[in-house]
């Protein structure tokens, strides 16, 4: 029998998107680091399997964060007083060219790196800074944590300051090629690069039609912003007045989907005809719904994105959101489509418990293949959680214990956490 | 010279409803519970002192919870998929029907008062249950914890189920004589009795009538619900036809404010009139940002309370908000304001960092009486930070320490606590 082991627990993941499957004092099988199931009975021919004991506790598929910046993990939570444009000159530019020295990248990334292992994440989509240098530091470390990341060096040429913004659309694609190449001389095991233009004001024509030649030549995925905040929007207006949408500016450069994963984070501002072609070419959204408020970019309608059947997930948005934990996205994702249904539009419905589980989990986690569920032939993530920081006078059901962990998150702590079969924590 | 001592850190209060005092390295002293005030350096005349050092560490006045239920406490982070009235039905009256037994009682109450001491605020109101025995066993416990608190036992003689449900009004008034009397009995140092009739569906005209002579008689203040929830105020309308405002139904039998201290939570479907009202009754408005989110309420018009001059502090409304600490409160109150301002009113501009620390510390410390700021005089609440959760590559200013203390509370720790001088943790 190859590689293997039995997990006993109150195991919990989703079975479809508005679903949960539970399975209290239930079982998961990893085989080779791939999930061989779970039941209320551990089959027979498993039975010679080691068994990791977590009776009583909650057991969970791993986390998906599909939109995080790994440098702005410095400042979260302080400067949440501006919009977006304004915040990125005032905070976010300021910090991210402190990553041009490798000693302050590397304090910065190590906190970030260790937070993220100690959470219930299991994989994340990470954008890091325009430095190579630096971005190569980050992926050792979190190659080292043994998460499953995607991870990109940051492209802009244009509307940034300097030295932050690249000093040419040729400067800034050598490089990226650079940094691609070194990337498969590292043969990481769960790290891997991720095309990843800031967003359109940020990158000239010229540098777009550069990374698309990149991403063929790679075969690399694509990471970028979308729809974020109305001012946003209004400047790529000016900047691309041949594109019907925002959408439509990335698409004009072969640049949004359509048989590449592709993830935009956001879409605040997204109309139908957006949420179309992203429907059309397959394009993942990574619904932030904390760093929308805190930029007072508004509330994505998350139940469009839902009812039109697009690719979605959730992202933590750090820093413009605070907290790396899919959990509170997964509560911040429910408030904010109930202000959205109580203030916007009453023909969406709030986010239920379970919908919000699904994002957070299967529905992000399929960026990365087979991952956020406990079904046969999925990557054998679990995440054991404590919940003795949320004791009850009365037995609490499967559901309110999840209900709970994505509520309280705070005081639910993290005991162990596997990632394609592997104990990180 | 009386008991005292001086305690050094990082200090910051609020000395204005916008503006904050920070004194890095600074010192405050207590003399006989109360504050004699904050310097930078510590006066001559205070060398004496037994000194306490929290060196670097953040110190703030302890915070105040206007508005929660401790027997809801027991189910927070579950049951969130319901509006106010469907919610009461399903979750809160069944829960809160279990208190009439004293054992489960203890075991919850234990939980809810652990909770409280271990976190930042140091004063809050307490709804209890109708029950008399369960809600002395909360004092008690309350008491025993060393914070400051007022409780309630409920009033309800209408619209509820029974036996929850109090079997006439003269029952229910007898209950709550004699519940006075007893608190008067135990001679608590720090917990005092108010009056809670828990809102106008659930109080008849003759019980409010007999709450009214009961609150002359002893002098209790009094807490209740305010315009929370749409459904809840055409109720009210029906309920009492010959007011104009829901307030105005309260202050029909006198109770709403006008000399006596009065708190009323939510306020989310407050007008122009019902607002004038408090302000000239000086009632106060307990702000729950995250329950009104939950429950999907709405979001309270923050800006309007300030702008208008109103008394106003932070809610924690535990369980139609999960978290106890105001820290929470802050930013759920920063963020509801971002998007009041965004969908709902432009000319109500987002609470600062600056207004929501105010609410959450002098606004509603002044419902206790001089609390909530380091200024001479003041009764001595002190809580200090841990901010070792929250590392950070570069060093920080003292309002974006403050700043992520509010934002990342969860992995802020509190690891001392003063309460009129009292060091409780």
């Amino acid at each position: 029998m190859s590689y293997g082991f039995a997990l006993k627990g109150d195991i919990c993941f989703s079975d479809g998107p508005a679903s949960l499957k539970t399975l209290p004092g239930g079982y998961i099988v990893c085989l080779d680091g791939l999930c061989a199931g779970a039941w209320e009975r551990l089959p027979e021919r498993y039975a010679g399997l080691p068994l990791l004991d977590y009776s009583g506790k909650l057991v969970i598929p791993g986390l998906a964060d599909l939109h995080t910046h790994a440098p702005q993990y410095a400042f979260r939570g302080a400067g949440m007083d501006l919009e977006l444009l304004e915040w990125l000159d005032a905070h976010v530019f300021p910090e991210e060219s402190k990553y041009s020295d490798l000693g302050y990248a590397d304090r910065a990334y190590t906190i970030f790196a260790d937070a993220l292992r100690r959470g219930p994440n299991t994989r994340a989509c990470v954008f890091a800074t325009v430095h190579a240098p630096a971005t190569m530091l980050l992926m050792d470390k979190l190659e080292a944590s043994g998460l499953v990341t995607f991870v990109g060096k940051v492209n802009m040429d244009r509307n940034g300051p300097y030295p932050l913004r690249e000093e040419s659309a040729a400067k800034s694609a050598e490089d990226t090629v650079r940094w691609a190449e070194e990337c498969l001389n590292r043969r990481y095991r769960n790290t891997r690069p991720i095309l990843t233009p800031r967003f359109i004001p940020s990158c000239s024509d010229e540098l777009m039609r550069l990374l698309k030649e990149i991403q063929a030549r790679y075969g690399l995925p694509l990471q970028s912003h979308l729809s974020e905040n109305q001012s946003e929007c209004d400047w790529v207006s000016e900047l691309c007045p041949g594109s019907a949408t925002y959408g439509d500016a990335y698409a004009s450069f072969g640049l949004f989907g359509g048989g590449v994963p592709t993830v935009m984070a956001h879409c605040v501002q997204s109309g139908d005809r957006e949420i179309a072609l992203m429907k059309r070419n397959g394009v993942y959204v990574a619904h932030c719904p904390q760093s929308n408020t805190n930029l007072v970019s508004g509330i994505a309608p998350a139940r469009k994105f839902l009812k039109n059947g697009l690719k979605a997930g959730l992202g933590s948005d750090v820093a413009g959101g605070c907290h790396t934990s899919i959990f509170r996205a997964m509560s911040d994702a429910i408030q904010a489509s109930k202000l959205y249904w109580r203030l916007v539009d009453q023909g969406c419905r709030p986010l239920s418990i379970e919908e919000a589980f699904y994002l957070g989990t299967v529905g992000g986690g399929s960026f990365f293949g087979k991952a956020g569920a406990f079904e046969e032939g999925f990557e054998f993530d679990a995440v054991i959680i404590d919940e003795s920081g949320t004791p009850s006078p009365s037995p609490l059901g499967m559901k309110e214990r999840l209900a709970r962990a994505i509520y309280l998150s705070s005081d639910c702590g993290v005991i162990a956490k596997f990632v394609r079969g592997s104990k990180i924590l």
